[in-house]
Order: C-alpha cells, then structure tokens, then sequence
C-alpha cells in the first residue's frame, strides 16, 4: 500500500504549494488556508514570484528554491504556467502533484495539446499527478486539506474517488448533517495521469476504508475497471453515480472533465459484472456508503419494521416491497412479547407501531431487542428518533404557561439511546434510522454520532438498506 | 365554501377541548398548550370532570355545562369514553368534532362496532367530524394549531389532507427546513364522517391553497374520487402519495388507519384519469406541492442549467433526461451572450458552468436573466446557492490567520440574490435551486423565505420540476 503512487499524496511530510498568496479571493490561498487551520502537522512551502512571506511562512521564488524535496506539490495557476512549474518541480525532484488547474482537455483541441504536454512532462521525470481540473484531495485523520472548502465534522470511514471536485468538497455540509465521514477522499479531475481506476486500487487496500463511493462521468479503461473494482467488491462494497448514461449527462460530463461517457446499459453491465452498487443520486450516493461504512451485511431480505407513527410504518413497509425488502407477518410467539409492551392501539404485526407512547425506553431499547433477537429478522428500520427538538419547540410555545421540563425527560431515555446504538453489533444486524429532525436534535445526533446510520425520511433509510442486501446477495454467490 | 362542513372545523370562533389537563404528559395537554402558544384569537373551554381550571383556563365539568355552543369540539378520551362525550356535545348543540382518540376500526371487530356507534351519533345529531384516530388540523393563518406539535415557521400555500397524523405534524421540522409552509392541514385518521375526497373538495374551493398534499392509505369511494379530484385538478394541482399499493404497505394501511387499499395498478390509473402527481415518497411530496404552490407551470420541458460545479451540472443534466426533461443545446446567439460573462473554463452551451467563480451577480442575476428571456428556454434549474454557510466555516478555520469579510461579500452579492428571486414572477418560468446547506446559510433562507424553492441536491430539484411539466402537461392537453 505504501508504494502505491496516491499513498505519499495522502501521507505527504511537506507540500510545495504554488498559487496561494496573501490574496484572499485568490483559491490557492484559501487552499492553503484550509491547510493551516486543518492542522496539517507536516512542512508547507509557499512558492510565489513575489512576495516574500505568504500568510506568514516563508516563501520560495520557484521550485528550485525549494530547501527539501516536498512529498508533494499543489498548483493553482493559470493554465498556461502549469507545464513549466511542472517541468521546473521535476528538477527539484518533487515526484507527486496535484494538479487544480482547468483548461485543459475539457475546454477543447488547445486543452487537449496542453495536457498531452503535462502528461509528457510527468512521465520525463516519473512525477504521478491528480488533475488536472481537480479540487485536490482531503485526508481527515492526516489532517489534510488542501482544498477549498473546510472540513469540520468527524473523519468516517467512506473512501471517496470523484469526477467533481464538488462532490468531495461543496458536498461537505449535506454529509456533515448525517455525520457522513471520509476516511481519505479523492477528486480526479481529468484524471489525466493518475485516475478511477488508481483511486480505487488504492482506496481498496486503505484499512481505514470500510466503503468506496463514486462519482463516474466517464471510464477510460473499462477492463481495468472491471479487474480492480471485482478485486475489490470482494472485500469492500463499492457505490457508483455514473451520470454520463443519458444524452445531456453525456455531454456535459465531456464539457466538465473531457470524459468519454458510453451508454447506460452499458455500465449497468460493467457494474454487475464488478458487483458495484450503482445510485442515481448523489443523496443515496454517500447515504449508501455510509450505511455501508458502519453496519453489518445482513443475513437475508426481512425487515421488522418499528415506529410510533403509523404514516412512516405504511412508508416504511410500502417503500421495503417496492425495493424487493420482504416485511414478513411476525410468528405468534414474537407477537406475543412485543404486545405486552404496547398500548392497545398499537399494532404488533409487523410493522410495530407504538402510536402515542411517551416512553422512548420501549421504542429504542426494549422492542429492538426482543425483535432482533429472533431468528427471522435480518434488520431493523427505525423511525422517529427524536429528542430536543420537539421538546425545545414545545418548550418555547408553552413558556407561558408552563415550564416543559426536557433534560428531566431526557435523563430517562438516553440510557436506552445508548442501548439502541449497540444494536447493530450485539445482534450483527443492520439497524437504519429516519427521522425528520437533523442534528439539531440531540438524540438523532447521538445516534449519528456513534455511527448508527439515521437519514431524514422513512424511505431514505429502505433505499440505503436495499442496498445492503443487494451487496449482501452478491457476496454470498460467490 | 364557508357551508363546507370543514369550514367552521378550520375557521372556529369557539373550542371546546375535551382531554386536556394540568398533567403535562397527556396529549390533549399538549393540544391546549400549542392551541394557546400559537395564539389561537377565539374562545376556548376545557372541558374536564374534576379540574376547576386547566393551564389557566376556567375548566367546565361536562358538555352540558358549556356556557356557549362551542363552534367546534376536540376530543382527545379513552376509546369507550367517546360515544357519550359525542352524545353530550351533541346535546348542547356542537355541530363539528375532532375525535382524536383511537382505538377503533384500526384495531379489528370491536373497535369496528365503536366507530359504527359514533357514526350514527354523529348521524343523529347532525355532526360533522374528523377521525377518529387522527391528530387534527392546522391553519397557521388563522392561528389554529391544536395538534401535539408546535408550528414555528411561516404560513404558506398547500393544502395538506392525509390519513397520516405524523406527515401533518412531525413532518413540521421537515417543512420548516424548506421554507415549505401549509394554508390548512387537515388530518383525517380513519375518516368515518369526514374523509380525504370532502378534505379535497374544501381545499380546492380554499382560495388560499394553491396546491393539494394528499397522503392516502385507501380510497373508500374512487368514483368519488375521481369525480372531485378531476375537478380540482382542472384549476390547481394535486401530488399524492399513495402507500398501500404492496402486500405490506396495504396490511400496515389496515392497521393503521383501518384503510382497504387497492393494487397499485388500479391507484396509477384513477390519479391518471383525475389529473393527479404521484408521488413515492414523503420528501417528494411536499417539496413538489411547495414547487407547484410557489411557481408558474413551464410551458414545454426544454430545461437550462446553471451552476458554478460541472458535476452539479452533470447530475441536473442526466437526471433531467431520464426525468424526460429536455437539455437543449443553446441557440450560437445565446451562447455567445453566455459566453461573454464566463471565464475561459467556463461551459456555456447548456449546461452553463462557471467553474470557480466568486461574482455571485453572475451566477445569480446576470445570467439567469439572459437565459429566461431566451423563448427557447421553459424553465430555469440552478445549484449552488450559497451564503454565509461557505464563509463562516472558512472564517473558523481561517481565523488565526486572517479575517474573512463576508459582511463586504454579503453587501456585493446579495442585490444579486434580490434578482434572483423575482425571475419567476418577471419572466413567468418556473425557477427551482439547490444546495448542498440547509437554512443555516443566509442566501438559502434569502431565497426560500420568497418562495422560491430552494432543496437539498440537484436530483431533488430535478424530480420537482418534472412534476411541474407532468401537471403542465396535463393542463395543456383540456
């Protein structure tokens, strides 16, 4: 793994970084921004024509000024320059790159010419590169960030691999929101030199990688796809968004990253054949991973079903049969545990729903796990994890009248939050949440928290567990 | 429309509240306590055997001794307590009831029996009422609100009617993180005297509800149905989502709400055939009813893009054609005047991507402008609204070092965000966003909070416009 060509550019002891300055609406100072306030422990050097301290370190006038030989360099300038500051890092024997810079093979014949130069260049002086048209790359426990955007949540467990820089980066706060983490996260841009197919590699053997997500436009080596993605879906699970499969997604894919995108079909098949979970959102995208990150596969397609709400029990059961989840009636024996449990309006069937029930005991710890213990559950749809924000709401509109009193309520059932979190790995079944709250919430943001996956509808969660099942179902054909 | 039996249930001068306490853990508590915190204007009277006064208010021992005909009664008893309260308020002349309580057909024979005895109580003295089993209604404007769930966000313009108490209140937070806002919310549970097709036939004459949420568990009556739903559909839209079309979805129908559903067949020719949107899920639902209440219909499906992320760009392009929306290539003249405002990166063909790019006034009012003047485009799809969210988090990270104005950017960029949202208005095309921040971004809120939907992917935006040109379609073909 060490050797691969991606593990220095995610482990690097000192980045060059060519194009920050002390100009703040300039991206390569905000790239090196986030750097800095990421914490990065190992040695940045600015290089800059001009000036002579950036943000306040020292600056370098070009490569060859370097003191060391940086495990990588980062270049944000106009395109134009790319080659020579490329050549010029060759030189000073920097071999790993990451390369921001657009205008090359996605604008056009001239783009095209300029890139084939750079890829030239590399291959002179055995420089492997990221880019170019890319957004660079983020390596939460490294403490690397050298893109755009900060990362601010808890590193995960999901590998991203991406065709758009945005998906690794603008798309930060949508997965902070269901504590979605990368374990190392990668943006390919033209994936001119290293690409996919690399990524994939490398992030299959990342132990810290527990799922692969993918954003495709396009595929230049299918076969190599094939033979590394199966390798690795042995192992990993691994989900796609191809989105060059239609007229218009085609032709914006080779607008935005120069891909050749082929037909739909056509990757539907590539993915079967390597056992990849293909998504049609960018939602289900890293919803799914994430599932996949933190839960066990389950042994088969029966869900239980378990709610207060009667609406998401009927969304929950329709949207399991119509992504091939079974919802199987419950035997008399387990029917019988969980009504005594149950007020008499509740139905104990399956779905169970508690209906109005103000004990959050019953619904988090004590039904999932008489449920879970039998034999015939393969996993657990929850809905309605909810805690502070019903009550803060409430609490504000009563304040006139009474004092609402949560942290009382709240003493009483967090001890079975803690219970409900450890079900996954007590009973080695998938347990998915929903909840209409997000993390403003303290009992959903518990729940993700400790890596239980809780997602913001009833049939967000049936997608993300149909997902495991598909992956489960093709890992045990093998 | 104020004969409407519903009218006076949605409009009332006078409640009685029957159920509510001083005892917090009660849900008719809980129903007086948001009755009151949402400042309801008319009179109320609890009605309870042993409390001189509830939260305050002078409590009254029995129906009989209600000092006025209350214009409308909530009750919220134990099951067998139901058929003589009904029998007492009907007595003292209340003429509209909201029988919250359950424990009826939903739970088998017996309940059955009960719900027959309260229908013909009902009968006898000439009431009109909603549920039994449900969990009431909500009109923000005229302050009504007595469910367990407090209404915190801004009235808007659909009509919600469902068979699920949950999706007319848990689902608030949802609502309120969209800006998606009710005129009235009517929640019907098993709909033995009031049901979802009188619920649609006082919100179509609603002059307020400018389109129509159904969540529906079963139909009784489909020619009913189908009779007042073509008619609605003729002058404002409907999106239902329909959940009982499975083996599981219909079984947990019948528990929950005692509803007998149809195969799914039959539920996609009876909305064909009356001119409603189905919907699959809950998030779809609302936030396409939100997209019709708010924008003009397109008049064609030729869809532009406009983003400053290609792969944003991408996802909208190819989630529109597999949608069946079109992405037209841009005539050489408005790609000439696109092409203009971009920098060299830029894609300008459609989809129009400005790659990185930090003058919002283009991305937000320049261009969408140029665009929708263009007669060969229907309808405008942009991702990548984005405030305060990007630049507070960049101010953490990057304070030690700098400080990051966003108050002088805010100052630039938000006459831009002004622009923006009156397109629809001025060049009457529907205009729908995405971005990857909830409301915690100002420029979100900016745009949500005047009614311009904003969501939370670019496929979420897609699928919303899709609606518009399946309603659209509709209309055109009269």
């Amino acid at each position: 793994m060490t050797e691969h060509p991606l593990y220095q550019i995610m482990h690097p002891n000192s980045v060059a970084i060519v194009g920050a300055s002390n100009d703040l609406s300039k991206m390569g100072t905000i790239q090196l921004l986030n750097l800095l306030g990421g914490k990065y422990p190992g040695k940045i050097y600015p290089i800059h024509p001009q000036e002579e301290t950036v943000l306040g370190l020292k600056a370098y006038r070009s490569p060859k000024e370097l003191p060391e030989v940086a495990d990588l360099a980062i270049l944000t300038i106009p395109t134009s320059s790319v080659p020579e500051v490329l050549k010029d890092l060759g030189e000073r024997g920097v071999r790993r790159a990451i390369i921001i810079s657009g205008g090359f093979k996605e604008v056009g014949e001239n783009g095209k010419v300029l890139q084939d130069q750079i890829v030239e260049i590399a291959r002179v002086y055995g420089i492997r590169f990221l880019g170019p048209n890319c957004i660079g790359v983020i390596h939460p426990a490294f403490n690397l960030n050298p893109t755009m955007y900060p990362y601010l949540h808890q590193p995960g467990a999901v590998g991203a691999a991406s065709q758009s820089g945005t998906y690794v980066t603008q798309i930060l706060p949508f997965l902070a929101k269901s504590q979605i983490g990368y374990s190392q996260a990668i943006s390919v841009g033209n994936g001119a030199n290293l690409d996919l197919v690399d990524c994939l590699e490398y992030l299959g053997k990342d132990p810290a990688t527990k799922a692969i997500a993918l954003y495709i436009e396009g595929i230049k080596q299918p076969r190599e796809f094939i033979r590394v993605a199966s390798r690795v879906t042995r192992e990993k699970p691994i989900v796609a968004l191809y989105v060059g499969g239609t007229e218009a997604g085609a032709r914006s894919s080779a607008s935005h990253t120069g891909s050749i995108s082929g037909p739909d079909h056509l990757f539907d098949a590539l993915f079967r054949q390597s056992g990849v979970i293909r998504a049609y959102s960018v939602e289900d995208l890293y919803e799914w991973a994430w599932a996949f990150a933190c839960l066990p596969l389950p042994k088969g397609r029966n869900m239980a079903i378990l709610t207060h709400s009667g609406g998401p029990a009927t969304s929950l059961a329709d949207a399991c049969n119509r992504r091939g989840l079974k919802v199987p009636i419950f035997s008399k024996n387990l029917q019988g545990k969980i009504r005594q449990l149950l007020p008499a309006t509740g139905s104990y069937r399956n779905p169970v729903d508690l209906t109005f029930f103000m004990d959050m005991r019953v619904l988090m710890e004590k039904l999932p796990q008489i449920i879970l213990e039998d034999p015939s559950v393969d996993g657990l749809l929850l809905h309605g994890i909810q805690g502070s924000s019903y009550f803060r709401s409430l609490t504000e509109v009563a304040k006139p009248w009474v004092n609402v009193p949560y942290e009382k309520v709240k003493k009483i059932f967090f001890p079975a939050m803690e219970a409900f979190v450890q079900l996954p790995e007590k009973y080695a079944k998938p347990v998915i949440a929903s909840a209409f709250a997000d993390r403003e919430d303290d009992a959903v943001a518990f729940v993700q928290d400790r890596r239980l996956p809780c997602y913001r509808s009833p049939e967000r969660a049936v997608r993300a567990m149909a997902a495991l099942c598909q992956y489960a179902a093709i890992r045990s054909r093998e």
